[in-house]
């Protein structure tokens, strides 16, 4: 499975430098061959920093070792490696953090509580750390601030393509950058975890402020988005700040300053988010779904995942099919309160439910041609309140049961 | 798609004759051409009933209908019809329902509310109750106590057999009779909606009681079973109970007289319930998730459904892969407390898992030789309690795309 999927971005945005960021891969070996599966990344002295992670209840040990890391709001070193989760590895797994964790702080010259580590590949296989910790030095030679590129490439697992976003913003008058890069494809891949998702900028703002700023903007970004449902063990979304553009920090997360930067980051955490979605497995279509008129903005967020996570609309995606009766049994089933009698139901724009029946003479032509597309928009209004919420996802084709079943001979 | 379940059972049980039921049907062409899809059965005067229905919130007109009625604890007559599903058709929906129990109710000598009546096929067109209540006369006319097999056939839809079971007990010295026959091949099919199940016995027990039995039954096998995750606008199973074998009525559901019918029923149940899931769309393996060591029972439920409905869990038992890392996954997403450093996983009676890490040197052989085979068991011990539940399923296979997708051409 080789080939670039359909929905992919016509080009992939080229990252510039962050001052403050340094950045190397290596090719360690752990199961890929002839590429690189470790990225590093070097703080600079003084980097705030935040996370999100999966709230899995099997979550891997590096996502153990960061949610306690994260805490103390400072980081210095990220080290990330492909081809292997640490996932559901005992004991074992939680020892080779540490032995990574203090391998790379004593070269780093760091406390290990500013370390970041993640892994993403094959679950319930002992991560050989030794192939990290015994380059780690050497890896570090190479830092440079323009590696931005290879280190996109070197956390993909089943990706078909690098997913990368950069951003400006203003905060006080002082232009400020934003870098990302992600990887997913599944929530899960085949015998793969995870989404990752590192985010970079030089702007000078703590660690309680960025800890704010990024559990909302994932709200809106990775955490409205499906492929298939399921919850990887590894899921990591992580800011830097490292502060060197100079700006004069801004202590609370409602100052107005702070509103420039909070568009640029959403917008790029969006960007990021959707890409994963366009990299879904096996995805042909991508697909938006648009719920109003729910009882609250989390009674439309449970119907529009309802909608976006039913096997039987993902299917009807897949084969072209405007089957709305599919979105009522979603809706249906969303166990969120909804008026079935004023249930309206829209296809790339066109009514075609509403007051609980099917719109008698609704004009099916451009509904065909909607469908036939590559981007589906549903707008589904329950008609009880003002609640609202969009969820991004992707249909459900052979492919996907061909990358993940892996038929075997 | 008219090849039979490769899960199909060898044989098809007949039913015999219930005293106090006659049962008749007709191809009314409401959408089939060249086939019975009306079914009808007679109830004896004194029969008591029982349902349980949808939770659906966006349930079709006949389910409404049947919610109020069963209320009553009464019922002489049941139609049923195949092709149309009567869901999401507003205020016509429901006025069709009307007219077809008026009629059915004048002509059967009782009242509405001891008519009983159900839908199932395509979603949202309106139903042309007119080619039902102008035959309904002639219809009752046919009435015999042996049209069992005629049917269960009259009500399937996209099932590729038909599912039929048959029971005796013994209540007060007395022997009864079970029968039971249902159809359901998706939670929801293409355009099509639902499962319906009917059970007759001629024993003599209160609606009360009958609604207990059931309500507990339906918990341990209809609600115990999982497709694809998705929920049917128009699910119903209803109990008639003629009371025609004469035994002393039971009036509390706690007698010890009752233990005999609730094993027969809850196993004719569960009987027929595993034959929807051994129908689902594009089955190939049957899969039974057992978990145990949950915090409670609900919270086992939660985990077994969690897995069974995981995609990627469906999609390596098609696949013939034992991919335990995804069982760990499944577990983890489901929100319910589990101990992951002390998770143990059994495929095919095989522990490949426990204490959080793959057993070093678990014999592959017959894990192998296990997921090869049609049926296939998890055991899933999440180490922090004594819940314990058992879900079933089918995996996730090209068919079920097929079934589903429609491509349209």
């Amino acid at each position: 499975m080789t080939k670039v999927s359909p929905l992919a971005p016509k080009t992939i945005a080229a990252l510039p430098p962050i001052a403050g960021v340094r950045l190397a891969t290596h090719a360690c070996g752990i199961r890929y061959q002839g590429r690189d599966d470790l990225m590093v990344a070097e703080l600079a002295a003084g980097t705030a920093v935040a996370g999100v992670f999966t709230r899995s209840l099997t979550a891997s040990a590096p996502v153990l070792w960061c949610r306690q890391a994260v805490k103390g709001g400072s980081a210095r070193l990220l080290v990330v490696n492909s081809g292997n989760a640490n996932a559901f590895t005992g004991a074992a797994g939680i020892a080779s953090v540490r032995r990574t964790v203090d391998t790379a702080a004593k070269l780093a010259r760091c406390r290990a509580e500013e370390v970041f580590i993640a892994s993403t590949g094959t679950i319930g296989v002992p991560l050989d750390d030794a192939k990290i910790t015994a380059t780690l030095a050497t890896v570090l030679a190479g830092l440079s601030a323009d590696h931005w590129a290879a280190a996109s490439r070197a956390i993909m697992t089943t990706d078909t393509y690098p997913k990368t976003a950069t951003r400006t913003a203003v905060i006080h008058g002082v232009t400020v950058r934003i870098n990302g890069f992600c990887k997913g494809a599944g929530m899960i891949a085949p015998d793969m975890a995870t989404m990752l998702a590192y985010i970079f900028t030089d702007a000078a703002l703590p660690a309680p402020v960025l800890q704010t700023l990024l559990r909302k903007g994932a709200d809106k970004s990775f955490n409205a988005i499906t492929v298939d449902s399921d919850t990887s063990t590894s899921d990591s979304l992580v800011l830097f700040a490292t502060g060197k553009a100079g700006n004069r920090p801004v202590a609370d997360v409602d100052d107005k300053a702070l509103k420039d930067f909070r568009r640029a980051l959403y917008d790029l955490l969006l960007d990021l988010a959707l890409q994963v979605v366009k990299d879904g497995e096996g995805a042909s279509k991508f697909v938006r779904v648009n719920v109003t008129g729910a009882a609250s903005r989390r009674a439309a967020r449970r119907i529009a995942f309802a909608i976006a996570n039913s096997p039987l609309v993902k299917t009807a995606v897949a084969g072209e099919d405007a089957n709305w009766g599919r979105i009522v049994m979603a809706v249906g089933k969303a166990g969120e309160k909804a008026d079935r009698d004023h249930l309206a139901i829209c296809i790339g724009g066109v009514l075609v439910a509403k007051d609980g029946e099917m719109v008698p003479a609704y004009d099916e032509a451009p509904v065909t041609a909607h469908m036939k597309g590559t981007d589906v928009v549903f707008d589904v209004d329950v008609g009880v309140g003002r609640g609202k919420a969009t969820v991004w996802t992707c249909d459900l084709t052979h492919d996907y049961i061909d990358i993940n079943g892996s038929y075997r001979t």
